[in-house]
């Protein structure tokens, strides 16, 4: 058997690395000997571990070691490797592709914090400094850090944070007591409030289906949400209200959508874009209420990004998905906490986004959407499985008694 | 080809009947032609259609001639023919089975309506009269309906009833407006009573994680429920939070049930159990808050039925589901409308026993059960996908401003 | 009460038109008496009726008129009217807003066809033809349809259809017996390619994750596909399978994802675009198997559409949503039928995008899917709910036999 | 600060205990330290640790030591107290409530472990042997054991477990390699073959619906199969299907069900029941296919459970809900694998009488139904969301080729 030391240090047993290190192991077809554990005494003290792994294969301890890697182990320390790309865009083979854990890269004898970390991006080193950065973004020449040794993850914290978010990271409920959760939620958005920290909201057309986006648009004035990250028919939903109170292309004693009513919804577009945007909807009185109406107001930034089902789209749309995809990052730079409503692509697309160490609410109606989010390792995510509309409207209350 | 003269009655189109019968004759691989159709000139006239239908053979054209029956067609006018059932629950094999809409068999020339209505049935002739009954509670020696000549069926009318049941009836909606249709819904309830028909509300578990039950008792308080329909899980949990106020087996930070917390569902049984039941653990005052509290206090009337994932159960379960079955189709006898609130098992329990003119709507969190109750040719539930506790919520406030 | 007289022509109660109608009229407050009614007698024949509706004020009128319009009903016989784009992408307000099925304009007294039908377009006369067109595409000072008189919708025949697609079309069943419906698609299948009609696949990455990509790549090869739209992440995940055989990113012992298993994703993408894309990536042996390989080889036209959630991108994928959508536009032009697979985004992108005469089958683990295609008022798609994996392995089978 | 030291052995880390221990302390609202702990080195050693358990007042301590306990944590070591059954079924208030771990009790200083271990029961002393027993099955006068010193539970490892069951446990996955899966579940169900143990399958109706009723006929047929648990639905399915070949209440176009269909069910319930129940009704030829005619043939022992929604029923339905819970619990007796194949109803009854040592596998199309049974707390099953007839076929492929 062939035989390599690693080390881990860090909330081992809280953040549930260890015993994914164990698993990761055996299921490589390995096994381990702990060959020292010291378990971190109270709340504040990290835990040390130093394993021997064992496989039959070089092969089979490599894919060990890197995968142990991910979790945050160290084997020898040394500096880290890098390559050159070979051109805009093309990596050499032995990249290191990123988690969404704070990561270090060792850089002469010293561990240098990586900036932006984003999960599935590359570190190249900047102007000295190892920055994550997506594929499409590497210019020939630059300095891409390769797999091996040099690296160095920290995954957050988890059972001995006292907040919702510490107990229940990962889960997924529709049977949990709702009442207590969302008031764990409030609470931390009250702390987040206070300590300067960004509350993003991610939002989809469901918001307007279920009555939904009047919460939110008093969330906004009420300076509890930061950012507004969206697409066009979120938009169009809201502004569509704005505009035609009366009659918004469902029929109004059933409540559905109407033959034709969707006319309504390219009218909406039509006026906005007229006016020249949401922004100059909103000055000249066009649009005179609504949650876009309250982002402008406030004002907060927003983002929408276009998607191939749109229609219109209104012109504050960014069509390009690697342009969207940009804002997004950008606009999610300050975030402490992240609420995602009822939208299953813009949920994942801004889990792909975030730090694992912010803090994320996804709302939705069926268990696919929070189920997708954790098994792509988020380790960030607590899923609600509720109607949306009633999420808003607890969390408005909550908010309110706090 | 072979060729069978078929009349059909009533709101051909409005039922979706004639479409729905064009269609089984192509699918059963035959043909037809219209030989007259008089559409009804107004809301209150019926339309009627002859049809000739082909087949290319005589088994084909049976199974039409018999599908075209279930959709209220006749043939040739007759009387209903009937054999012996051979011993009790056991039928002569050519026995009719029952449709959930009204039903009337042609006896000595005259048309008798059936009695107690419901799906997968036979008709029986007790007393002289046409009844539905389960197959298991056949005597030996009755009288069944055999399938054939003089059973006539009148599917009930639909979009001619200006209701949101008559324009949604089978729509299953996440998409919908959701407060437009809650508020027909709540129209419907205040004019059942006006009208003094039967509301019953069938209740699952989830409406107390959802936080529903608060509202739940007040309806009931209120007396916009007339019939409780659950099982011993529902009730537990409602009885656990009126007992054991403070502390309900569920984390106070996080929600979820937590390790050693399903203590606090036996306690509550063994309590009420010791009461001697629900009623006297009202009596006593054991219990003095709650739903199961206001349907005692009210009075209303409530059937529990057993299922095999039960714990305990409480006294008042009844744990054949026989005999549970029969007890929910006794109160459901003067049911004008029916509330099935996340609970798939007694949703369907229940469809099965309602007259398709009984006016129902099924909340579910997912589309899958009201899908399924629609796939059963229930045509008369509207499906509203949404979270149990905020459609509670939502039609309190609709039912308090009517 | 106001009074307009309309007529309707076509498969009015085969297409479950007239109901519709009915159902409009009462749902927005009108009344109607059926004045002539004429059914077609055999499955040749249209129908044909005229009504009068009825309304309290001309608004509601109106409003029913418009809406009966949708339904393919005339009321006055007169020209089209036209009004002029204000600048480009500026609609006059009047416009009229398309519906997906066959649609008519009536110019100097003779009904002409609209070219290039969709959903949610306007109908712009583009070289004396009536055309649709997306709102962002029309040109300043185009003449752009009015709503009103002079426009004709012809909703397509249902039950005289003898296939799968006559009987089923809206509904969604997981508990249909499957086999049959699948065979009742291959039948399609057969019937389309003799009648050289396009078959167009849609398709996500769960058609991978569930091994469907086998028989999908098989399915290609022998010419039961024309089309393939999709994205990316399915793209990625088919030519990672190719490039990396023995290493896909999961533990082989479990089947998940592991931590930093998203690299092989990455170098997957890396590898393709340092080769220039996915055709010189199958030209230079570097993809020698699975989907994307069949479909270059064979060749058959495909569309990489972006979205937000992308890593790399490929080099091949259009990054501009507005462009992916009408190059997915342009890509279903001789479509007869489309296949979606497991993919919401995009089934919905393609929903938006064809006529109601072609014929589809949207296959999905959730109901949520297909029952939102359904409420678009697509009128066309079978939904299926069950595993990708599954459908494509029964599928081929049935083709096999055929 | 109050204080209190506990113990805890065993798998700690692989089972996630501690975490999860750690977690419950913070969450109620104390605090720790760990006093010592020492890591299991290789895969056989267990792991120990002493904590002291800090909190504000003693109610705290006393519900976060009665938590640990449910984790496998000891306090002092005393024997167990015990207290009398009032009456039959009711018991005294301080009862201790079990999990669904290997629990053993304390009696005169030696630790006895507990027989027919299963959640949510007590723990009552019948001939000296320490055994759990439904709350309803205590007879008045028993001694039954309380909450407090003297039970110790060990929860199962996990993944030092070289099975999927040891690194999927809890996992649910819609998106993991299904092929990779299915081969570790064969692998599995082959050890149990090989090692004498029990394979229990628990079927619902949706098995037939998707065709995987013939492969789950030849699993019997081929010893992979020792228990059936299941409903009255799925087994009137089946015979219905044995009986009717040619006809199944569905349309063979469209395989839909059609109106009068279920006609065809009675017709079977009646057959069966008339020839005096599945057994005679095999051996008269009357049923001469399926799953309940291999399962008669082979023979295996099967229970059917009534439901409130059954028709008929057929004879062997055991229709009262307790009798046939505690028939379900004497047939998983030996159970060493449990496979539940498309039911809610059933697979969560018997999750709830299953221990946490049998591996188990919850087949069904939606996330919904293993994540109610992982949130109960069960920490035993794999969650494989897909088409039970496709989970079938692939899984006797690969029977078939080990």
């Amino acid at each position: 058997m062939l035989r390599e030391i690693v080390t881990m240090e860090g909330h081992l047993i809280d953040s549930d690395i260890l015993r994914r290190a164990f698993a990761r192991i055996v299921e490589e077809g390995g096994g381990f000997e702990v060959l020292e554990f010291r378990v971190g005494k109270t709340n504040d003290e990290p835990s040390f571990a130093r394993l021997a792994v064992l496989a039959p294969e070089p092969e089979t301890l490599d894919r060990i070691v890197e995968g142990l890697n991910y979790l945050g182990a160290s084997s020898v320390v040394e500096d880290a490797r890098f390559g050159s790309a070979e051109s805009d865009g093309i990596l050499p083979d032995e990249f290191y592709s990123t988690a969404n854990f704070d990561t270090f890269v060792r850089i002469a004898g010293a561990w240098q914090p990586v900036q932006d970390q984003k999960m599935d991006c590359v570190i190249v080193l900047r102007d000295g400094t190892p920055r994550c950065v997506k594929q499409r973004r590497v210019r020939g020449g630059e300095q891409v850090t390769l797999r091996g040794p040099g690296i160095r993850v920290r995954p957050p914290e988890r059972s001995r944070d006292k907040s919702v978010f510490g107990f229940m990271a990962n889960e997924i409920s529709a049977e949990a007591n709702k009442s207590i959760v969302i008031a764990g939620i409030a609470r931390t958005m009250r702390a987040m409030r206070a300590a300067g920290e960004q509350i993003v909201a991610v939002a989809g057309p469901a918001v307007v289906h279920s009555g939904g986006d009047e919460v939110l648009a008093r969330l906004v004035r009420d300076g509890w949400v930061n950012v507004l990250l969206t697409g066009n028919a979120f938009a169009v939903h809201d502004l569509e209200k704005a505009i035609l109170r009366t009659s918004l292309g469902v029929c109004q004693m059933s409540g559905r959508g109407v033959e034709g009513g969707s006319r309504n919804h390219l009218y909406a577009i039509n006026a906005v874009n007229r006016a020249g945007g949401i922004r100059p909807a909103v000055e000249s009185g066009l649009v005179a209420s609504g949650v876009m109406f309250e982002v402008v107001r406030k004002p907060i930034s927003f983002v929408l990004a276009g998607s191939i089902r749109d229609d219109g789209p209104l012109r504050d749309v960014i069509t390009d998905t690697l342009e969207a995809q940009e804002a997004y990052a950008a606009a999610l730079a300050g975030a402490g906490m992240c609420i995602m409503l009822a939208t299953a692509l813009h949920s994942i697309a801004v889990g792909n986004l975030l730090p694992a160490r912010v803090q994320t609410v996804c709302v939705d109606m069926a268990e696919s959407v929070p189920v997708k989010l954790s098994n792509r390792g988020s380790m960030q995510a607590i899923g609600l499985v509720t109607d949306v509309g009633f999420f808003l409207e607890r969390l408005e209350a909550e908010l309110g008694e706090g």
